[in-house]
């Protein structure tokens, strides 16, 4: 402990917050409204409902109240992994020899790795508390699929997950973590559904995609009675439960009168990166403080920094709403990358919007060098990062060593989102030193561009 | 929080334990000494030194100091990743809805994955204080190999791993997460040794044992200049080093009033009991309190509850000393078992000599009824223990489970070793129905006692 403040910051457990926070509410211009896309209307409750849960359809849809109560029943389960620590970086600030303070956010204390565990509680519980017996979801690398299947098993839930088929046979280990907690894992295609059966036909030896897991998650839960579809990232109703990341960071500075001048996260759909923002959003919103906002997305696939601002498919199979969004189409496949959870065509309308009104940044990094800030993380914290975690570590210690040549002591807060435990081939390519670099050309993306659909609004 | 005993008990950084407790100062029967193979006589400081650092070599013959400073170095280091949460087991006692209070102590909160770290922070930090350039050790399921990466990563130390090679090949996770920490990882048998050349020349198939690895480690240490050979269980120093465990524990438990009537632990060498129970036995030796304290051990590798009290080889190699122990003879092979860190034929002296005193008890449990616990406790307590820690859950829960029935309102420590992240083979033996249960007959065990060395101490 140094100057009185500890290494680890954890709150009390009466310190958790008891209210999401909707940045939506602060914001002038509001996110664009999900388009039907076959009407190319807005979408209200009735149209959401088959798909989502009535609870989770109403906050996706609510753009105007500030703050949602959290249930008990979500409140009893934080107390399994949070509060989660706000850990001052006081051996990486040694080792880069910045006068800059640095602090981050650690929500990988928690079996499923990630704090994608935040929304899945609150997914679950809305399932639950609607009568249902099950829900649906895809998932590629896993860290959505394994969060899922521990909050359904809490509350006694069935789960039905659609694995990539690649996935699914290459990276078993979530897989298994997602069946001990009682899920049921599909590799996806398969021939429990018609997309599956046709993707099947046509191409027997793929090893599927996300976009097909989504759609076959999707038809599943329309047309079984009891079963909704739950997504982890994009959505709004993500980032209002992902607000418990920011809430719990500012309440934690807030105590030993720290304030960031700068704050990092890593952003794939933006759950991780709107939750974390939220609160200082909203005064940055009500120009209350000023805070400088980064938002890190790998080279491979830049939907801020190279994308265009548009309506387009959630998804690749074209099957879900339409959302206005930073986008690379979603026919843009970018190239093997090891952050799986970064590898979406598009990008929250929430975190969109606020980019697209000057409110925060965007930088893209490539991957051989957030490995490299990974491993000295690794090496010098103690904690081996996840891959997407890696993209906000980079742009952390870049900004720690721009304060090392000005002098300045600013205070840097950044998003740890989870663990690479289950990232080992990752790390073994940086190791061997056969990772690549990929970065798509302007024909590459314009490729992806030729695919958005053509809205009017 | 209820009764005001939060779930998570994190002590602040100031009260992390500054000396480590030497439970041998307590006793009355004092562990017997290690022998050297050649002429069985006591071991003594110059004889030891050639292998192991002068520090450590004097904290492994002093049976008498109560209390060793720990090194400021090694408490900053702790920073990184202690105090170590003390967990109420709120979710567990309900869903076996016992009268039992249960608290685990979770020592798997750190990227090594377990309490491994404890010790070889320490011993690294003795061998760089001794101005070595390296250390060398073996690993097989590969935990100790990756504490002790991160440890000699952080005193910038070399480290030499020898990991037994089915696991090098197998098991590349844990391999690439100790390059990651630029350890050195070789797979045993090696042609960098003499003792691995003879080997592969008579065996060219042979996939490896740990018992040729630590003669491959050994080998390096005192063939090269400025290395030592360092060990993560059942060396005195080790137990010594783990007390931190024990002691956090004990205050943690104090300021809230609670007193263990039962602690249990999974023993494997004994790192882990030994360092969890250490201030609690000393109270019991002192007969200043009483505990009843359990060692868990898994049914295919049973050395206290069938092992015999007798001078034996520590390794498989028979190159290092000799100690009294509970073993089953180093010849025993024990059957294809998941707890890799339980897989050991002998048991601390430390223990071995508390046990044989009738100070604690052991139990040995059957594989499948592991996984059963470890399954259950994953799902209400969030987190996916390792198949050795899972050995403790399963008699906390048998005592629990006793409490519900008799109406005691027993208070239950355990010991939570570490995480399960990289064992995810073993649970898919457990969700696949395929795991075995193999226990030695009389006629295996008779098998290794046969090998035992004629001492007549």
């Amino acid at each position: 402990m140094k100057n009185n403040i500890p290494y680890k910051i954890y709150l009390n457990e009466n310190e958790i917050p008891t209210k999401w926070y909707n940045v939506r509410s602060d914001m002038k211009n509001k996110p664009a409204p999900l388009l039907n896309p076959a009407t190319l209307e807005p979408m209200g409750f009735e149209d959401l409902r088959p798909v989502f849960c009535d609870d989770l359809v109403k906050q996706e849809l609510d753009d105007t109240t500030p703050y949602f109560d959290i249930p008990d029943e979500i409140l009893d389960f934080y107390k399994m992994y949070r509060p989660s620590p706000l850990i001052r970086a006081y051996f990486l600030e040694k080792a880069l020899d910045t006068p800059a303070k640095i602090y981050y956010k650690f929500e990988g204390n928690n079996t499923s790795g990630s704090h994608k565990l935040n929304s899945a509680i609150a997914q679950a519980y809305y399932a639950k508390k609607q009568g249902l017996k099950g829900v649906t979801t895809e998932t590629g690398a896993g860290q959505w699929g394994t969060a899922l299947s521990m909050a359904c098993s809490y509350f006694d839930l069935d789960c039905k997950v659609y694995m990539v088929k690649c996935s699914y046979e290459q990276k078993p280990f979530r897989r298994e973590v997602m069946r001990t907690y009682g899920a049921s894992v599909t590799p996806s295609p398969s021939d429990t559904t018609n997309v599956g059966k046709a993707m099947l036909e046509k191409f027997p030896d793929t090893t599927g995609s996300l976009g097909c897991a989504i759609s076959e998650a999707v038809e599943v839960a329309v047309s079984t009675e009891g079963y909704r579809y739950v997504l982890g990232s994009v959505l709004s109703q993500v980032l209002l439960h992902q607000s418990v990341i920011g809430l719990e960071s500012k309440t934690a500075l807030d105590k030993y009168g720290e304030k960031p001048d700068i704050i990092i996260g890593c952003a794939g759909g933006g759950s991780n990166l709107g939750g974390l923002v939220a609160p200082f959003m909203g005064e940055k919103l009500r120009g209350e403080a000023d805070y400088q906002i980064i938002a890190v997305e790998p080279a491979s696939c830049p939907s801020l920094t190279r994308g265009k601002y548009a309506y387009d498919f959630c998804d690749t199979g074209m099957v879900c709403p339409l959302a206005k969004m930073y986008t690379l189409g979603s026919g843009f496949i970018p190239s093997a990358n090891h952050a799986g959870g970064l590898r979406y065509h598009g990008m929250s309308s929430v975190l969109s919007q606020l980019y697209d009104d000057g409110l925060m940044e965007a930088r893209s990094v490539e991957q051989t060098s957030v490995f490299e800030a990974a491993q000295k993380f690794a090496r010098v914290e103690g904690i081996l990062p996840a891959p997407e975690s890696s993209h906000a570590i980079k742009v952390a210690i870049d900004e720690a060593l721009k304060c090392k040549e000005t002098g300045e002591e600013k205070t840097i807060l950044f998003g740890l989102t989870g663990t690479g435990y289950f990232d080992m081939y990752a790390y073994q390519a940086y190791n061997d030193g056969t990772m690549s670099d990929y970065i798509p050309t302007d024909e590459d993306l314009q490729k992806g561009f030729d695919g958005l659909p053509k809205v009017d609004k």
